[in-house]
């Protein structure tokens, strides 16, 4: 089985159910399982011009999702790709039409014609007033007779839903139903064919083909060509609607044909309106998965070509769940980007003492390069003795450009400087670090208080907590016992350094990738550096 | 290329474009592309809390889909599955924060974490508030210190979207995002595994199997299990969600990972109601597309232990396109079906003229049944004649049920008994015929005027004009021709009949599926019918 689901005769009921759960209320059932699955408004009291859609199933969202308040007041669920029956039509129409008499939506395919209207004609014994319109919006082949309706059909739902819901008669709907559907066309597009649900997957597209002009019950399109890419795929299709599309302003419906990515989706969007007939596109709808074909592969493009009051109806607000609105193309609005991704230079400035320090600190780490790399090799990629060598020589470099005689300005220069040289997880985190100290610096912490927020910060960010064998299991208990003085920090230090020695499971960092038996008895690097920094400040 | 995109260089800044038009001006983008590529909502003032979140790409439509007053106020996309820039995340701050103060909403992978909180330090440095989460809410490994953060962000960007829309600090903000993530589980199930732009397919999941507890980067599931259907693999996700669980009442939220289709995120939909875990869902967002893996064909299941404040801000309506909405959860309604769908059987009534006339022409028809037969063979499957000739002698059979004394009963009768015995398209025609004759008659229409209404609804309903090769090019004739009695429309009858053999382009039913070469010569066997009908009849 390559669906969820649990079988291909439940599928439309317990889809049907699971569609009314997601409605929240809004949406109720005929009581005719399994035979006659009709979905309602919960909230219709015959006042209005009914609406009644539906179909063969498998072109989720519709008909279902677009019942509600402004659009469907009913759809009727056949068998995936099969009419229903003429009694389900039938009494979805008893169901919900009163005395302003009921208008049906129906795609051109025989099966729906056939059953739909003999549907009419029953309910027209019992004295109901039952209209009904064919959308034939599918220009694949112009030369057909019977065009079939696809994804254009969700024009006439809500412009007549809109029109219904504002207490327009019967025949005015209709009418309207039928303007809308003469100005209607629609084609589309496929990189793959649908699988049907307790059907083997026929593979009719071979790789690097497009099909166009195919429908919605995954039959075969009129063309296949080849596949370059989304700009010439619109190109094709804009061409082809572009034959039946007056020189007037239209609304495009940009459909999913079920198994395209929301990302690509995107990218058709803007595809579509920077194609030829972009300049012609007025309003959008979409993309969304509208009239799907299970999950195909592809999409299609609807156009209206809608005149003023048709506008208006589209954008009305509608409470059918899956109707995603209707919008005004205009320009993208362009923000300039904001001050300040150029780092703040401090201005340089002298202080003997601590220029001395932080030399002394560079040099220790160039001269544990070679032991660090040694000890990394047991756990990781040898390269951590350089990486802070490298950082270091970086850091000697830049001495005379660095604010010395301001220390909160110093930690947030430093870690500037370090995200910058760096490279890698490690340059990010001791970038934090030192800008962290910086903050908490300006807020008048001394600087062991500031290293500690530094740290705080950045064991935050990067989630290592004492024991995961990274640099904080030295670092941690050094700053803990800096107020004790530079010695105790560095027994401290050490002695959180040979400790990780001991911790066969890393918790974080690329460390915790490696097993135990590789970790055993090997001090981690970034540890080992910091017992070092502190053992040669106070010696 | 297997996706519609241009190239996988341009595919997330030509995506944005895509969201930004489809979004009718509520989205802008700051001008930093191709590197800093930022979605801001159009309409923000900094003058409350702003949300940003991010990450890689092909999550769509997370996150720019979120972007919206009630949601986030600016969205950082990286790559397709790849952290933004410290550059960019820092970008999206300055560009929207406020006095009031940014909150980073952060999924839990390295590159995010640093990229993001880095470029919160960098942020705090120009005096901004920022503070940062970071969402771990997937259960697929519970023994990793470090959870990645999934589908149940979504919570999280409503919940804190709409605290910080109601006016509420950066600090309330921040305590209600760590107590939302606290509350948070997740877990996805897939079929199969996503398509990266640019990538080959990696097909690791065998047929029959589903990966469990996959996260959203095609990375692998914990472990692949046997795939029973939509109700096991419910079950399955269920167990896991359940040790995680309170005994209180929760959210659920139906994650599409791209690839399952509407239909099938239905079933789930039901499958997640019904499950052990279902008793403690009290509401429910989607199922919908909300945190994607490109193209995969799989789902999650998020839950969240919310507290009844946590409910009115997800309740709370927001702007952004891709939420789905929160709805509670409550017994489907099931309405009985209408009256009606039983046939209405009129009195049966004698009246010998009728009687007559009718078994005269069923014997007509049953006569021709061999001859009929014959001729559909050249164009169809041969049984035309047995079609009508069955209903004839069904016809026969019902005699003495039919209302003979009432026209316009008679028409609906005879329509309802060619429905339930003729089957196939032309029996619901020939019903369609029967019905709309009976609803004119009952109008007060005379005969020749009933059947003429019969046959436009036929008409249009079925589609067939004049010349299209059906019975429709016998019968219009012959009706119209009535009004000079029955004689003339015999011979009307047989001349339209023989000008089918002349058709060799069928426009409606079957044989519009036929080539030319075999119709040539042939009269089509419905006209037929017609004309003998009428020659016998005048005879």
């Amino acid at each position: 089985m390559t669906h969820f689901m649990n079988s291909k005769e439940d599928i439309v009921t317990e889809a049907i159910d699971g569609a009314i759960t997601a409605s929240g209320g809004a949406l109720s059932r005929l009581d005719g399982y399994p035979h006659i699955r009709v979905v309602l408004r919960s909230d219709w009291d015959r006042s209005k011009v009914a609406l009644v859609s539906g179909g063969g199933s498998g072109h989720e969202p519709a008909h279902a999702g677009f019942v509600g308040r402004g659009m469907l007041t009913a759809a009727i669920c056949g068998d995936v790709f099969a009419s229903p029956s003429v009694d389900a039509v039938l009494a979805g129409i008893l169901a919900v039409t009163g005395p302003a008499g009921c208008l049906l939506i129906v795609k051109n395919y025989t099966g729906d014609r056939l059953n739909f209207g003999l549907a009419a004609e029953r309910a027209r014994a019992f004295g109901h007033k039952v209209s009904m319109v064919v959308v034939d919006d599918d220009i694949a082949l112009p030369d057909l007779p019977q065009a079939r309706g696809v994804a254009g059909t969700l024009f006439v739902h809500k412009i007549a839903g809109a029109l219904a819901e504002r207490g327009a008669d019967l025949e005015t709907v209709t009418a309207r139903a039928e303007r809308v559907i003469a100005g209607t066309s629609s084609i589309g597009m496929s990189l793959d064919t649908c699988t049907v649900p307790g059907s083997p997957k026929e593979h009719r597209i071979p790789a690097g083909m497009a099909e166009l002009g195919l429908g919605i019950h995954g039959e075969a399109g009129v063309e296949q060509i080849a596949y370059l890419g989304a700009r010439e795929a619109v190109a094709a299709m804009a061409e082809k609607l572009s034959r039946s599309m007056r020189d007037t302003p239209h609304v495009a419906l940009l459909n999913n044909l079920g198994g395209a990515s929301v990302l690509e989706m995107s990218v058709l969007a803007t595809e579509l309106v920077r194609s030829d007939i972009g300049g012609r596109i007025g309003q959008l709808i979409g993309p969304a998965s509208l009239m799907t074909s299970l999950d195909m592969r592809g999409f299609s493009v609807s156009v209206l070509a809608a005149e003023a009051d048709d506008l208006d109806l589209l954008a009305a607000p509608s409470a059918a769940r899956a109707w995603p609105g209707c919008v005004a193309l205009q320009p993208a609005v362009v923000v300039p980007l904001p001050n300040g991704l150029m780092p703040i230079k401090a201005m340089p400035s002298p202080h003997a003492a601590t220029r001395d320090f932080l030399v002394t600190c560079c040099n220790i780490m160039i001269a544990a390069e070679h032991d660090l790399n040694a000890l990394d090799a047991k756990s990781g990629d040898g390269d951590t003795g350089s990486t802070l060598a490298g950082a270091a020589r970086a850091l000697l470099g830049a001495m005379d450009q660095l604010p010395l005689a301001d220390h909160t300005q110093l930690y947030r220069a430093i870690g500037q400087e370090l995200s910058q040289t760096m490279g890698g997880s490690s340059g990010v985190l001791l970038a934090i670090f030192f800008a962290a100290a910086g903050d908490a610096s300006s807020s008048g912490l001394p600087m062991r208080e500031a290293l500690c927020a530094g740290l705080d910060r950045m064991q935050q960010i990067g989630g290592a907590t004492l024991g995961d064998r990274t640099m904080v299991d030295a670092l941690k208990p050094a700053l803990d016992a800096l107020d004790k003085g530079l010695a105790a920090a560095a027994v401290a230090a050490r002695t959180g350094a040979n400790h990780t020695a001991t911790l066969t499971k890393a918790g974080a960092g690329r460390a915790s990738y490696i097993n135990a038996e590789q970790l055993a008895g090997h001090v981690d690097p970034g540890a080992e550096a910091v017992a070092r920094l502190f053992e040669h400040l106070a010696a």
